[in-house]
Protein backbone atom coordinates (compact mmCIF):
# COMPACT_ATOMS: atom_id res chain seq x y z
CA UNK A 1 0.00 0.00 0.00
CA UNK A 2 1.10 3.63 -0.67
CA UNK A 3 0.11 6.53 1.74
CA UNK A 4 0.09 9.51 -0.26
CA UNK A 5 -0.10 12.98 1.71
CA UNK A 6 -1.94 15.52 -0.11
CA UNK A 7 -1.70 19.28 1.23
CA UNK A 8 -3.95 21.97 -0.42
CA UNK A 9 -3.71 25.33 0.71
CA UNK A 10 -5.37 28.54 -0.22
CA UNK A 11 -3.31 30.70 -3.22
CA UNK A 12 -2.27 34.09 -1.87
CA UNK A 13 -4.29 36.12 -3.42
CA UNK A 14 -7.38 34.54 -1.65
CA UNK A 15 -8.57 35.83 2.06
CA UNK A 16 -8.17 33.42 4.36
CA UNK A 17 -10.19 34.32 7.39
CA UNK A 18 -9.86 31.53 9.04
CA UNK A 19 -5.84 31.81 8.97
CA UNK A 20 -6.08 35.54 9.73
CA UNK A 21 -8.38 34.53 12.83
CA UNK A 22 -5.65 32.28 14.15
CA UNK A 23 -2.71 34.58 13.93
CA UNK A 24 -5.19 37.22 15.82
CA UNK A 25 -5.32 34.84 18.71
CA UNK A 26 -1.91 33.80 18.71
CA UNK A 27 -1.19 37.79 19.04
CA UNK A 28 -3.51 37.92 21.91
CA UNK A 29 -2.17 35.58 23.77
CA UNK A 30 1.21 36.96 23.38
CA UNK A 31 2.92 34.81 20.66
CA UNK A 32 4.41 37.74 19.29
CA UNK A 33 7.07 36.00 17.14
CA UNK A 34 4.70 34.36 15.02
CA UNK A 35 4.57 36.38 11.95
CA UNK A 36 2.50 34.64 9.56
CA UNK A 37 -0.12 31.83 10.16
CA UNK A 38 -1.34 29.70 6.75
CA UNK A 39 -3.97 27.38 7.04
CA UNK A 40 -4.62 24.67 4.77
CA UNK A 41 -6.27 20.76 4.17
CA UNK A 42 -4.25 17.64 4.70
CA UNK A 43 -5.19 14.30 3.39
CA UNK A 44 -3.92 11.22 3.59
CA UNK A 45 -5.26 8.30 0.85
CA UNK A 46 -4.11 5.18 1.71
CA UNK A 47 -4.13 3.33 -2.01
CA UNK A 48 -4.20 -0.33 -3.19
CA UNK A 49 -0.84 -1.33 -4.77
CA UNK A 50 -0.78 -2.49 -8.16
CA UNK A 51 0.11 1.14 -10.19
CA UNK A 52 2.97 2.54 -11.54
CA UNK A 53 4.48 5.34 -10.15
CA UNK A 54 3.39 7.54 -13.29
CA UNK A 55 -0.45 5.96 -12.79
CA UNK A 56 -0.20 6.44 -9.51
CA UNK A 57 0.58 10.49 -10.19
CA UNK A 58 -1.86 10.87 -13.08
CA UNK A 59 -4.75 9.29 -10.29
CA UNK A 60 -3.88 11.77 -8.13
CA UNK A 61 -3.74 14.83 -9.92
CA UNK A 62 -7.11 13.69 -11.52
CA UNK A 63 -8.46 13.68 -7.55
CA UNK A 64 -6.96 16.79 -6.60
CA UNK A 65 -8.51 18.53 -9.75
CA UNK A 66 -11.83 16.95 -8.92
CA UNK A 67 -12.30 16.53 -6.00
CA UNK A 68 -9.91 18.11 -3.17
CA UNK A 69 -8.80 21.38 -4.03
CA UNK A 70 -10.56 23.86 -5.91
CA UNK A 71 -8.20 25.46 -8.81
CA UNK A 72 -9.44 28.95 -8.47
CA UNK A 73 -8.95 29.41 -5.07
CA UNK A 74 -6.57 26.55 -4.08
CA UNK A 75 -3.01 24.98 -4.64
CA UNK A 76 -2.10 21.57 -3.58
CA UNK A 77 0.88 19.27 -3.86
CA UNK A 78 1.53 15.81 -2.56
CA UNK A 79 3.82 13.25 -1.20
CA UNK A 80 3.97 9.34 -1.73
CA UNK A 81 5.05 7.32 0.50
CA UNK A 82 4.90 3.67 -0.74
CA UNK A 83 6.71 1.92 2.23
CA UNK A 84 4.34 3.44 5.04
CA UNK A 85 0.22 2.68 5.19
CA UNK A 86 -1.75 4.88 6.69
CA UNK A 87 -2.01 4.36 10.25
CA UNK B 1 13.21 33.03 9.98
CA UNK B 2 11.69 29.27 11.24
CA UNK B 3 9.00 27.61 9.20
CA UNK B 4 6.97 25.41 11.59
CA UNK B 5 4.55 23.17 9.80
CA UNK B 6 1.59 21.90 12.32
CA UNK B 7 -0.42 18.75 10.89
CA UNK B 8 -3.42 18.27 13.12
CA UNK B 9 -5.24 14.93 12.77
CA UNK B 10 -8.67 13.44 13.80
CA UNK B 11 -7.91 10.46 16.36
CA UNK B 12 -8.71 7.26 15.02
CA UNK B 13 -11.74 6.64 17.41
CA UNK B 14 -13.13 9.64 16.51
CA UNK B 15 -15.28 9.63 13.16
CA UNK B 16 -14.41 12.06 10.47
CA UNK B 17 -18.00 12.66 8.29
CA UNK B 18 -15.96 15.25 6.29
CA UNK B 19 -13.14 12.45 5.39
CA UNK B 20 -15.78 9.56 4.88
CA UNK B 21 -17.45 12.05 2.64
CA UNK B 22 -14.47 12.19 0.36
CA UNK B 23 -14.07 8.52 0.35
CA UNK B 24 -17.53 7.77 -0.76
CA UNK B 25 -17.33 10.42 -3.47
CA UNK B 26 -13.77 8.77 -4.81
CA UNK B 27 -15.39 5.34 -4.63
CA UNK B 28 -18.85 6.92 -6.65
CA UNK B 29 -16.10 8.40 -9.09
CA UNK B 30 -14.19 5.14 -9.50
CA UNK B 31 -11.16 5.72 -7.98
CA UNK B 32 -11.81 2.12 -6.12
CA UNK B 33 -8.26 1.56 -5.49
CA UNK B 34 -8.00 4.31 -2.55
CA UNK B 35 -8.69 2.32 0.75
CA UNK B 36 -8.52 4.64 3.03
CA UNK B 37 -9.16 8.82 3.53
CA UNK B 38 -8.09 10.81 6.23
CA UNK B 39 -8.57 14.73 6.32
CA UNK B 40 -7.20 17.04 8.61
CA UNK B 41 -5.74 20.49 8.84
CA UNK B 42 -2.34 21.75 7.71
CA UNK B 43 -0.33 25.09 9.55
CA UNK B 44 2.25 27.30 8.48
CA UNK B 45 3.52 29.02 11.03
CA UNK B 46 6.28 31.91 10.22
CA UNK B 47 8.43 32.31 13.49
CA UNK B 48 11.05 35.15 13.78
CA UNK B 49 14.17 34.32 15.14
CA UNK B 50 15.70 34.00 18.09
CA UNK B 51 15.24 31.54 19.84
CA UNK B 52 16.53 28.65 20.73
CA UNK B 53 15.60 24.95 19.75
CA UNK B 54 14.00 24.16 22.79
CA UNK B 55 12.15 27.08 23.41
CA UNK B 56 10.87 26.65 20.09
CA UNK B 57 9.61 23.59 20.38
CA UNK B 58 8.07 24.21 23.87
CA UNK B 59 5.78 27.80 22.24
CA UNK B 60 5.02 25.13 19.54
CA UNK B 61 3.35 22.72 21.92
CA UNK B 62 2.26 25.42 23.91
CA UNK B 63 0.13 26.34 20.74
CA UNK B 64 -1.12 23.65 19.40
CA UNK B 65 -2.21 22.66 22.71
CA UNK B 66 -4.09 26.17 23.46
CA UNK B 67 -5.71 26.71 20.16
CA UNK B 68 -4.23 24.75 16.77
CA UNK B 69 -5.57 21.17 18.44
CA UNK B 70 -8.33 19.98 20.71
CA UNK B 71 -6.69 17.49 22.60
CA UNK B 72 -9.77 15.39 23.49
CA UNK B 73 -10.40 14.14 19.27
CA UNK B 74 -7.07 15.07 17.76
CA UNK B 75 -3.48 14.21 17.41
CA UNK B 76 -1.29 17.01 16.12
CA UNK B 77 2.52 16.56 15.05
CA UNK B 78 5.14 19.56 13.54
CA UNK B 79 8.19 19.91 11.79
CA UNK B 80 10.45 23.04 11.99
CA UNK B 81 12.28 23.94 8.92
CA UNK B 82 14.89 26.61 10.10
CA UNK B 83 16.02 27.66 6.45
CA UNK B 84 12.68 27.98 4.72
CA UNK B 85 10.31 30.88 5.62
CA UNK B 86 6.97 30.59 4.79
CA UNK B 87 6.23 31.67 0.73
Amino acid sequence: MALVKVYVNYKKSILNPEAQAVNNALQRLGYEDIEDVKLGKYFELTVADGKSKADLDAEINEICDKLLANYNMENYHYEIDETEAAK
